[in-house]
């Protein structure tokens, strides 16, 4: 019996999209709960650790984003083939968490007055010193990130992207070529572009002015 | 043949840590590589993503400290048994590595007019909702983090005790006893007890004066 799924997140792309990639690219069926921002104070104490995305798997709460991706990439054997690929992985995967942790410290949580300074430090040193080594690692992996092979951490990136780059203002994959082909690659698989097809639009996202 | 291991980070604490307590209850042989403040940038643009710690093993770099525990902890049957613990057990140390995120962000990343309001934003909200979280957790687990046996979550979060109690000025675990008996629990250890004597004194660490 198919299991029962249910994400719980916010009505935005954020942590979410990742998993709700990889939960199309794995034909897995499940409802795609959006907790309004108004319900939010009361939904967050009844999460194992008051934060979202949580996915639900039958009577089994699983939380934190990036170790959802992993459970959902090892039924797909998208995490790895031993303790070597999946550690290669993982630490891709933690280290697109830092890049969306030190976006979001410029897209969230720093005051007005800081926020040309926060920006102008990703432009000039978070960014291009991350993505010029994500660009070097596609490089030399065949088009993926990591171990030659299509992983968790490309639906991560690709399911990203889109985030990282409405909160900056502009495509974060501008000059890096094999970056931007590897995320048209994943937008390509037809269970990826149905579901960016289908699923809502207008969700929030930034649109920052200055 | 014994693999040749190295561990590359600064001389503290920190992310460390938690890494050095694995390789010490593994009993894995290894060179603790410490860096110099005033070598750090040089060292910096050789890293993988510009971050320590690094793990060298043999010809391997690994990088992302959870990332890094989590391979050590596979060696040694810490990182759950199934694919349902092994998420728990993931979550829970990506949970820490949040916790982690905020104190440093009051213990380093924000300007001395802010610090105050950090400081009570942790003191007043996020330890006591995530630590009283554990300490429930831990009532429900046989005294550990997960699954109800010891895991790599465990040491992590006793790795990782008095850095946090270091940068806040106070023993986090106050107030947490099943959490305090656990960070004793894995002290006890013999191999963890013979590392912390035998450890580098007088690391860098926090005498925050406000």
């Amino acid at each position: 019996m198919a299991p029962k799924v249910k994400l719980i997140y916010f009505d935005s792309w954020g942590a979410g999209e990742p998993i709700r990639y990889l939960l199309a690219y794995g034909n897995i069926e499940y409802e795609d709960y959006r907790v309004l921002v108004e319900d939010w104070p009361k939904v967050k104490t009844s999460m194992p650790f008051g934060q979202i995305p949580v996915l639900e798997w039958d009577e089994k709460v699983l939380y934190q984003s990036t170790s959802i991706c992993r459970f959902l990439a090892k039924k797909m054997g998208l995490a790895g083939d031993d303790d070597w690929e999946a550690q290669e992985v993982d630490a891709l995967a933690d280290t697109i968490a830092d890049l969306k942790q030190a976006i979001n410290e410029y897209g969230w949580y720093c005051s007005r007055a800081e926020r040309p300074i926060k920006k102008q430090k990703l432009i000039k040193e978070t960014l291009p010193f991350i993505l010029s080594r994500f660009e070097k690692r596609i490089g030399e992996n065949n088009g993926y990130l990591a171990n030659g092979k299509l992983s968790y951490a490309d639906f991560i990136i690709a399911g990203s992207t889109e985030y990282f780059s409405a909160t900056m203002g502009f495509d974060i994959t501008d000059g890096y070529p094999k970056l931007k082909a590897l995320v048209d690659k994943v937008h390509k698989f037809p269970q990826i572009k149905a579901w960016v097809e289908k699923r809502p639009k207008n969700v929030y996202a930034f649109k920052m002015d200055d």
